[in-house]
This record gives C-alpha cells, structure tokens and sequence, in this order.
C-alpha cells in the first residue's frame, strides 16, 4: 500500500489582502460566494496574485492537485486497493481522500468541491465522504500515518530514475511518496527534513501530474501489479 | 519522432438537435456565442446530451483530449522534440498541435480556446499558430504523415504490456500511436482497420489520459531518452 501526499499543494482561500480586489470581487459576486470563501485560483484572479508580488508566486493552483488526483484515482494501483492520497496544502490543511471518490473532471467544478470542502470539511454534505478537511502539518500527518519509508520527489534532490525510486519504496511495508502540488520553487526546509530520502528523478522540472503517473506507474510494476 | 493520435475524440460542436435546449440556450448566452458556436460539454449540457439517448453515449468531453494534451506536451519525450500530437474529432476534424504549445491549465479555458479554434481555424489568431484545426478523416491524417508503423491500443486488442507495446514502436523509423479520446466504447471499424496492430495494454479499461502518460514515458525509456 502506497501512501502519495501531495505536499505544500497551492490550494488556500483568497488571503485577505486581496479579499478587495476587483477581480475577486467580481468572482465572488459570480459565484455567489463572499471572497474569503473562494479558493484562490491563477486562472481568474491572475493581477490580483501579481500584487502580492514574490510572495503570489506558485499560489492559487487548485488545477495542479485536481488533474495529480485524477491520475492518481484512475491507476490500476487504486484500483487494486493499493493506494492512498492526502493533499496537503502551503496552509497546513490535509484532505483526506476517499479512494473511491470519482472526482469532477472539470477544474471548475473541483474547485468549487474544495470550497465546499473548506465550508464544510467534509464533502458531499451528506453519504459516504469523499474528501475531509483537517487543520495539519505535514508532520503531523505523517505521524498519523507512520510511514515506515518516506521519500521526497524534488530536483534538489539526488539523481535517480523513478523505476529505481518506486523498486526502493516497494521493499517498504507502508511507503510515503511526497510529491510537490505547487508549479515551481522548492519544497521548504521543514519539509525537506521530514524526509530523509530525496529523488530527482529527470533531469527536467516535471510537472507535478507527471510525477505523479509515472510514480504510480512504476511503483505498479515495482510490486508486480497484474496487468492481464 | 512518435507521432501521438488522439482519436475519434469526444470533441464536436453542439449538434443541431440539441441547440434550442435550454441549458445550451443558458450557456450560449453567457458565453455571449451563438448555440452552434460551442464546444458540446457533458459538463454543462449533462441532460441535453441524456436527450440525444443512445447516441449521446461519450459525447462531450473536451477535458479528455485537454488532459491528455498537457501529458504529453510537458514530457520530458516533447522537450527533445520527439513528439508530435495531433488530435483526431468524432465529426473528422484534426487538430495540430505545435509542440511548443502552452496550454490553459483550466478545462474551460481549453474548452473556449477549442471554441475559437472552430471559429477560426487556428489560435491565437496572430503570431505562431498553437493549434490549427482542418476538415480531415483519420485515414486522410494518417496518409499525411506516412507513418512506417501504426499501432491502436484498445481494450479489444491483444493483451500487451505497454512497454513491450513502445519497445515495437522503437523499432519503427515513424511510428504512429493512436488512443481513443473517448470515455468509453470502442474505435469505430473504419479506425480498427487503420491500424494492424491493436494492443490491451490493461486488463481494466484505463482513461485516456492515463495511457497517454504511461505510452509516452515507456516509449521515452525504450529509446533511451536521457534523464540526467
């Protein structure tokens, strides 16, 4: 069983320094939600996270973790009951996902899920969860899951091809996979320490879903999951 | 150099018989289009396409071929300029991609994106095309581009673990893949034909997005592409 966290994933409400901003403004009225209640999100509120400067950068990418999910959702690793995923975000919330959950398919529309989510801390209101919401540091989640291998996937870490990374983790009984959920920069130093392994795995910046599916992938022939 | 198909993909315009339904009528108006204008979406025209019954069974999914496309365009095979994507519509039309192409990160962004493509037949409508759409069969395509060897995985092909499948491919001088860009259902007899050889390459049907992903990186290490 393979635990994958995406980790320091850019999903968070609107800060409150641009809660005022036109554009956040006019999405909130749109979708009838009030600002604070809106995930930020690069692909409508693009000026608004240029003012905050160097610190917007990387921030409002609900759409990194929607399509990393759904790759992850879909593997035959899922479907074989052999995967777990948590998406931990740059605020220090975890969502728990139900590896059943079949997910929108639309950006969009996930990312009115995680509002919800964030209203209610458990998505759909009512039925089986699909996702929940916690207040938690990466720390304390790997605590909770006590992983007996943990890597990070990063290119600041050592060079090593995937299917080496995924053959080392599959000798563990409760491997953790950490996977960057934000578009550039670096995992911070806290994170780094929580895991004593670090792969780089191309020489290329991958995209985080990249990662993702040829993580799984490998870890899927790692373990010597049935095809046929 | 692979040559990628995304084919008889889910993408069309909304067919006549359903343009008067009023959640089309809705979305026509919002997105300030005529009816005819836009691209049909199960996201948004979920019971208009319930109406068209039987035949509307995997119609309208332009975030299959939006996914797929930003797999393949950030791997590490396209940086080295070994891939070339094109995707093939169920009404026969094909869309070039130019592998330098950046696309939206949001499904409705791509999705109005392929909306003005329709309108104009390439985006943006100044400066390097990004993507340039013709009236145009597989068959025509596939004359085209000559492949030397021309493989179609589908759930009713011969069982075949993907990386034996791309190990083939490697062999070839200008091999064509081609994947359905439809959810579910098989290529049509007219596609089968167009490809000889026609693999499973999972016992469980796999999105098309997920064997686009793992198609691409198996390919990438059977030509040994460098990774560091």
């Amino acid at each position: 069983m393979l635990t994958l966290i995406l980790a320091e994933s850019s999903i968070e409400l609107v800060p409150n320094e641009i809660a005022g901003r036109s554009a956040i403004q006019k999405w909130a009225e749109r979708k009838k939600k009030a600002p604070h209640q809106l995930i930020l999100d690069q692909s409508y509120h693009h000026s608004a996270i240029l003012s905050l400067g160097k610190s917007g950068v990387g921030r409002g990418r609900p759409d990194i973790v929607h399509f990393s999910l759904l790759l992850a959702l879909g593997s035959p690793l899922n479907s074989d009951n052999q995967l777990n995923c948590f998406v931990h975000t740059r605020d220090d919330h975890v969502i728990t996902i139900n590896p059943r959950a079949r997910l929108p398919r639309n950006t969009d529309r996930f990312t009115s899920l995680i509002e919800q989510l964030y209203q209610e801390s458990v998505v759909p209101s009512s039925g089986t969860p699909l996702m929940k919401l916690s207040k938690e540091s990466l720390k304390d989640l790997l605590s909770r899951i006590s992983p007996d291998d943990v890597v990070a996937l990063t290119t600041a870490g050592s060079p090593k091809p995937m299917d080496q990374v995924a053959m080392g983790l599959s000798h563990a009984k409760r491997p953790a996979l950490l996977v960057g959920g934000f578009p550039v920069g670096h995992f911070s130093d806290q994170t780094m320490k929580l895991a004593p392994d670090r792969f780089r795995i191309d020489r290329r910046s991958l995209e985080a879903w990249t990662v993702v599916g040829r993580a799984v992938y490998d870890y899927e022939k790692a373990i010597g999951i049935g095809k046929f």
